[in-house]
Parts: structure tokens; sequence; C-alpha cells
């Protein structure tokens, strides 16, 4: 007996929960754990259920999308580990977490390797046994620079991306290739600081909350849809090294706990928002 | 067009859903909200539907007995502000609190009165233009005070009852009244400590967290099924005075959480345990 | 015996701490509790005393002006309530916190009045016995406005203003008036939004977080000096309407946090920055 | 020029601080951050002073006892990174963050050998070049036991001996050797619970929150003085294995933060309590 995962989002409607559902007892398949949310605004209703059974009793996709109305999105898939691979420049605290929960398997993904625009992490990468490929961008244009990132990735063909402080902007060509399945993490702050130094800036404010948001990437970097964010106190005590550190605590946290989301198939993407089931 | 909210738990089997929404579609009512969980350790399934309709449209009772496994428990009721009694000791806060969010429609309850065991509350509670009703338990035996305090309640048919800082221990014979109606706020630590004066203990511990939890009163006072539960933290600088203070500020916001959760009709009980659609 | 604040900031030599405990040791005076901070990259020495003794052995000024390099500031009080005006518009959430905890004593303030732009609040205040001052804005010009406010604070002499939602812009006139004694409350997000319905947009924006800071008013006015910020979580089942409630509490703990910080003389402003001493 | 921790602990009487400074002032040294507390209840002040200078201009000991009543603690140390050694059993959390961030210089210690009760761990420690002790306790005394574990760790000197999830009971003797230099990281509630499979309890007891305690071992193992607490949320999705990882996850960030402060000197200990500078 294996579980599965159905996740539907299309327009509202009246008995959709009945019809799909009906799908899956005439099959002699078992809801384990079922949500639905409906966003009136939009008029768009979204569903995720968890179910099992055997593998020969599955329904066709046609015996879903036959009770959906038009406009529908819909994806079937058995619960198991994503296939990933992660994108660094220098910094090791989200990697190094991520390296520790892969190797105790306190994580839903397989690790396929790292890209790194520079080769720091490679060390800390190959202690755990996992590839580490160098992509530099040093004399490239950042057409090539990508193209070569991406052929990097392509070999391990990922379900998804994640970007463990990787610094370079993402073209929009880039994210294209990987829509709604490169997850970045980004300092921000309460209020959010732009440019250069961000910590120095938020030293500069006062600011007494230091916070990190975990989203999909979209062609506006740091605008995609939210996955996850916390904050952690800070005061005047806090140079803006001292909050800088504070900054990648939190990043680290929240990653972690925006990948378990997305890896579990919890997260639905509506325009800028998204609708997780946790 | 009203909104319902059905709530229903029942051993698990195939198909629940299916029938339940079943139901709703065949009577031209749409689902608004739908939250379900299965607790296999229990084999039980929780569902909690909003739909909404024309009342002439809604389907009795029987018809959702009708294809539920026997054990089940169901409610169906139209999603309206509950009529609420407080009762209350010395301590103003968390009535005072929820005085104003009445006062400015800020909680889905009627609050029809409050009921003290002293008499210190009631200039507090008419500002507000609520009832205030002092029963004494001066030279009166725990019963005979029980029993005028149930025969204030009675007289407002409260749905539900909120110990705002209620300090007397209720008897299993009060709490069998309204099962399941009582919610108490409880100061309560990491480690919890019992006795006269929890504070000074949590002083003497020297803890750096503060707690407290919302839960229905049961005849195990501060054992029943856990509702909300919330911390602040705390240091060496605080007297157990301050740490008493903390304790109330969190005190006041657990409880109007948890109230929050109870009026919306999305707290399940089950044995020792709350399910909660939130 | 009583006990005093004595709050110094100068530029950083050394010897200040060895020489100003000097002073109280000479006159002997006890050191209750003691707090020093060098902000290192300004080159500023901040301290904060908090010592008992009979008044008649209270050094004067010049005693301690005597020992502090050119470019200091000091302030010498005796520990007690501050007098404080409050300025509403129609929001009544912070306001009816503070009353309450004004009414029992939980605030280290004597609330003189509440002054309205709007004249909704009233009944709330009146029922506390606080005199209410209705200020309306029509048919006058922004100057006329604030000269009126002005005026009705002026007959109360407030050592504070605190803004419970007041949702006017202060002129830099108004603000030159209460330097750094003007204490507002303003809903914040992770990241910032700007203009009309705050709560809409970081609904649009699908934040996770919704956060409040409590700051000093300047001429700029949501840039002043930040002296508490929190926030609490939000999903993507909250209607903004359920955002700016949750907006709504947050504001009320994060106001009264910092009030008490403010009236307890632990807030040091330099620059955009705060000092705390809590 | 280096830096310098002065921790003083002693009655309190009137003119510590000014002594302590003198003696600072007239060697021509720098304060750089001061902290006080008085323990009213207890009768007892505290003091830790940061402050720069030419090692050459140091005071020697008697010059700070001459001025401190009788019955003081007092410590002088140049400001560096501790020596350690980790104690572990089999869970790897803990020791896996630790490694990471003492590889990338971000933790205030020297991490000299891991000491395991099992050999499972050993991979990990040896992945970052950290030697491995395996001391197994089958067919030992718990007394042999222990004195193969002090024999191992006696060849490091360690400053402090961090036991990160090193579950077996360290006897009296095993902790008299280490007074307030051993820091455990113990799974803790809201209420607390005792006993064989605290997690299994909490999913019984139907918690809302999971927390972590770090604090100084003392013969009373789990009672000893409290360095630093945080939960986390759980809710009934939480099966009580989810609620183990949730409770990993807040052990992880709770001993970082309580070993942060210790390496820094930022600790006293008086009693039961904990006195911190942070």
């Amino acid at each position: 007996m294996k579980t599965y995962i159905l996740s539907i989002d299309c327009p509202d409607e009246t008995g959709i929960v009945h019809k799909i559902t009906g799908v899956l007892f005439r099959h002699g398949l078992n809801i384990v754990a079922n949500g639905e949310f409906v966003d009136h605004r939009a008029g768009r209703f979204f569903m995720r259920t968890e179910f099992t059974g055997e593998p020969e009793l599955l329904p066709g996709l046609d015996d879903f999308r036959g009770v959906l109305p038009a406009g529908h999105n819909l994806r079937l898939a058995e619960q198991r580990k994503k296939n990933i691979v992660i994108m660094v420049t220098t910094e090791p605290h989200c990697l190094g977490d991520l390296l520790i929960r892969h190797a105790f398997e306190n994580i839903e993904a397989n690790l396929l390797a790292v890209v790194g625009s520079d080769d720091l992490l490679r060390p800390l990468t190959e202690k755990f046994g996992v590839p580490f490929h160098f992509v530099s961008h040093k004399s490239k244009s950042r057409e090539q620079h990508e193209e070569e990132m991406l052929s990097v990735l392509g070999r391990y063909s990922p379900e998804y991306v994640v970007m463990a402080k990787y610094m370079r902007i993402l073209s929009e060509a880039f994210i294209a290739r990987y829509p709604f399945r490169i997850v970045n993490i980004h300092h921000s702050f309460l209020p959010a600081f732009m440019g250069a130094n961000p910590y120095r800036q938020a030293y500069e404010r006062g600011v007494k909350i230091i916070g990190a948001t975990a989203h999909f990437a979209t062609k506006d970097l740091d605008e995609g849809p939210i996955i996850a964010q916390s904050v952690i106190p800070v005061d005047h005590t806090h140079s803006w090294k001292d909050m800088a550190q504070a900054g990648r605590d939190v990043e680290t946290i929240v990653l972690a706990r925006a990948l378990k989301l997305v890896f579990e198939d919890r997260v639905f993407v509506r325009g800028h928002r998204t609708v997780i089931f946790d």
C-alpha cells in the first residue's frame, strides 16, 4: 500500500469535494488527510488530499479531470522524497543545516548535488559525500553563466532547486525553466531594507526585530509568493554584525520550515499568494 | 442566505467526506470551508464544514445521520454569536479585555452577565452595561455556593461559561452541567508549578519563560483538553510580581484566542485532546 | 526613602562610571540597578542608574555635571507615575487596553485626559471617569486644528503624549512641542506597506506575519526611533479584515510594552536609534 | 590591546561599582560594557564588566579583592574562545549544528573532542576533523563508565562540557568535577512530562507548545540553573514523532543560544537561578 497526494485548484463551484472524493471512494481508496480552501475574492477552490491504496487501484488523471470545471490544475503524485539541487555562493549556514538534515534523513529530499557560484563551500559539501559543482561567473556574461548553471542542473533533473544564499539575481529566463520550483531565502526586515548592506541599514534604523522570508523565486526576485516567515528579537547591544548573525540564524530556521512544506506538497501558488495546508 | 457550521466526529471509514458532501450537494448548498482530520491512533474522523444556503434548503439531521457510521457525534448550527456568561473572582485583566472586545464587537459572543465570587469587579462590569451578580461563598458550603452560582447561570441559559480568573475549584457536578462548555484560563509554566504561589516558585526556579493555557474545564481542573497555549520571555530582572504581571498579560492574550476558536465552532474534543480547524 | 532615576548620555571617555557612582557614594545613596552601554560607532556613553535614599541627601545636578564631559545630557527624576494625555481618532483597541490598565494601576501613568479628532470614543473614555475632549478638524486648516489640539494638551501639561491610533499626520511644529515625548503605534509589515489600505496590500502580497512598531513621533512620522516591535503569524485563511484584526491585537500589546519602558525612564534616544535598559 | 571580562558577585553594599570602576580607572583601562544587577531578596550584587587595555596595565586580582566585601566571587579572564568537549549518545541534531558553527567560526569555542556513549556519531564528527572517543558502557558499572568518560575528558582539560543529547544520568561525583561547567539541553514541556517517552505523553495530553531548556547540570539533573528556554507551536496534526522532531528543532536553537551566553561569560549562577547580562 502506498500514499498519494492529490492537489487540485480550480474555479470554485458547488459539489467539487463530493465529486473528487467520489472518484476515490469508487476506486476503494482511503482518504488520510484532506484540506480544502476557497478563496472567495478570487473565486478559486484549493484541495489537497492525502490517500492510501494499492497502486493498481489508482484512477487515471482523466477520472479526476472529468468531474472538474475547466481551468483546473491537477497534480497526482506518490508521496516520496523530492530530488533537489542546492545553489550557493559563500554563506554556509543554510547549506550546513540542510546537509545535516539530509545526512540524518530529517528532510523529505534526495540532495543530488550542490552548485556554487563560488568554490568556498566545496569542502563542507563533499564531507557529506554530495557532489559539488563550481560554476565561476568570472569573465562570463550573465547569460553564459546562467547557461552553465542550467546545464549542471539539467544533468540532475531536479524537481526543486533551493537557493541557500545564492547571491546572484536570476534572470526571468532561468526562473522560467523551474516555475515555482525554485525556493529562495531572503533576509527581510520590519521595515524592509533594500540595497547593499541591509543589516547596516537595519542597525542604523534601530530595528528591534530581524526577519527572514522563504519564497518561490519569480522574475521579481524578492516578490515571489511567500512560503514561510519568521523573526527574532534584537536590541541596541547588537552591532550590525550581530544583527547579520541573528539574520543567519532565522534564515536557517525559516528555509528548513519552508522546504518541509514544499516537499510534502502542502503549498499551492495563486498569483502572489500561497495556500498552505499544514 | 445564511452560513452554517456542520461538525462531525465518528469512527473513520472510507467515503465519509464523499457521502456528507453529497448530502450538501443534493440540497444545493455551497461549501465555503471544509476541514477534515483523521486521528489514526484512535481510528476517529473529524470534519468541520462551513456552508451557505437558504434556510429552507437545509437538510434534516437524519439526512446526515443516515450516511454516518454508528458512534458519531453531529452538530449543525447557524453561524452566529454565542451566548455567554463570565465567572470572575478579583483579577480584572481577562474580564477587562473581554468587556472591551464585547463593547466593540470584536468577539463572537453576546455577553449576558458576569458572575463574581467577589464583588470587586462589579464597577468595571457595570461601566459596560453588563449585569453583575455577586454570589458570596461566605458561610456557605461549597455545594450551597455552587448551587447559587448555577442558579444565576441558569437564568441566562449560556451556551458557554468563561472562567476569566475564577479562582475557586469547580466540583465534578458543576462541570457536568456544562460539559466542554466551560473554558478556563490557567497560568502554567515550563516546568509546571503547583500549589499556593506559582509565580514565586517560578521565580525561585529561575525560569526564562512564563506561559498560559486555555482549556475546557473537566473534573480534573487543570487537566482538561487544551485549546490554546502561549508564552512570553522573562529574565532575572523580573521579581516574582513582575512575573505575575507577565503571566497576566499572556493569560489575557491566550484566553481571547481560545474563545475565538471555540465561539467559531472550530474546536473538537476527543479524550484529553482537541482537534482545532483554524 | 525614595527611588530616583539618573539618566546620562555623553561622549565616551574613561572613568565616567567611576566618577558618577562616586557622586552617589559620597552622598550616601544606594544604587539599586545600573545599566551602561557604549555605542562605539558613535563614541557615545549611556547610563541609567536607579538609586534610593532620603531626599535631603540628593546631590545637585551640578555635582554630576562637574564630572561629565562636555556635550552631555542629564536627567534626574524621582521614580513616579508620568502624567499623560492620549490622542485618538476612532479605533478603540489601544485606548481600551490603556483605560483598563490605568483603572487597575497596571501602568506607570496618570491618565489626565483623552483628546479625539473624532467623538466616537467619548463614551468608552468617560466610562472610566477620564475627561474626553473632541477637537473636530472639520472646516479648519491643519494649523488651526493642531493649534486647538495643542491648546487642550497644554491645559494638562502632560509629560508624554500617546498616539493610540491617532490617524492624522502631525506637523513638524506640533512634534517640536513635545520632542521625544510623543509615542506612536504604527502597523508595519514584513515587508512594509505604504499607502491607503496596508492590510489589503499585505493580503495581496500573501504575508505570513503581521507586525506593529511603537516609536517616538518625529517629523518623519513613521521613521522615529523605535521603542518596541512585535509580530503575529497569519496565513492564507485570513481575509484582509482578519489581518487587520491580528494587526490590532499586536498593536495593543506592543504599545503597552513600549509605554512601560518609556514611563520607567528606560529609553534613551540617539539619532534614529534607541538604547533601552530593560 | 586586549579585551577582558571581569565577573563579580558579592553581598550588596553601597559603593561597589564606584570602587571597582576606580581600580580600572586608576590602571588606565577602558570600560566597554558594564552590567550590574542587585538581587534584593538575596542581598546579592552581580557585575559583569568588559574592558580593554594593554596586558601590562592589568591590575592583580588582589586590587579588586581589596575593595570587595567578604563572601565575593571574582573572575577575571581575557575574552577568548573557550575550550570545550561535547558528550553525545545517538541523536545528531545538536552535535551537527555545533559542528557546522564550529567549522565556520560561528561559536566562541574550540571544540577539542566529542565523547560518545555510543559510536553512532563518529562519522559525522570525524567529517569535521574533530576527534571522537567512544566509551561504551556495556558490561561496566556506572562508576567504571563515568571514570572512563572523565579520563577522556581529563586529557583535554576542557573549560566547559556540553551534553548535546547525552542520554545517561550523571552522578553527583561526575558533576562535582565540572561545577557549573556542564551545560545540558533538556526537552521540557508545558506542563512538564517525566518518564520514558515524554513526547508520547505530550501527544496524549494534547499540548499546543513544545519547549526546550538549556541549563547547567547539577546533581538534580533537570533542576539545574536555567540558561535559556524556548518553545515552538504544535497542533493536533502532529503525531508524537512530529512533536519529537519539533522538540529536536527547538533543542538545537536553545542549546546554541545558551552556549553563546556561557562562552561570552555572560551567565552568573546563584542558587537555582541565573543572572544573565545579554
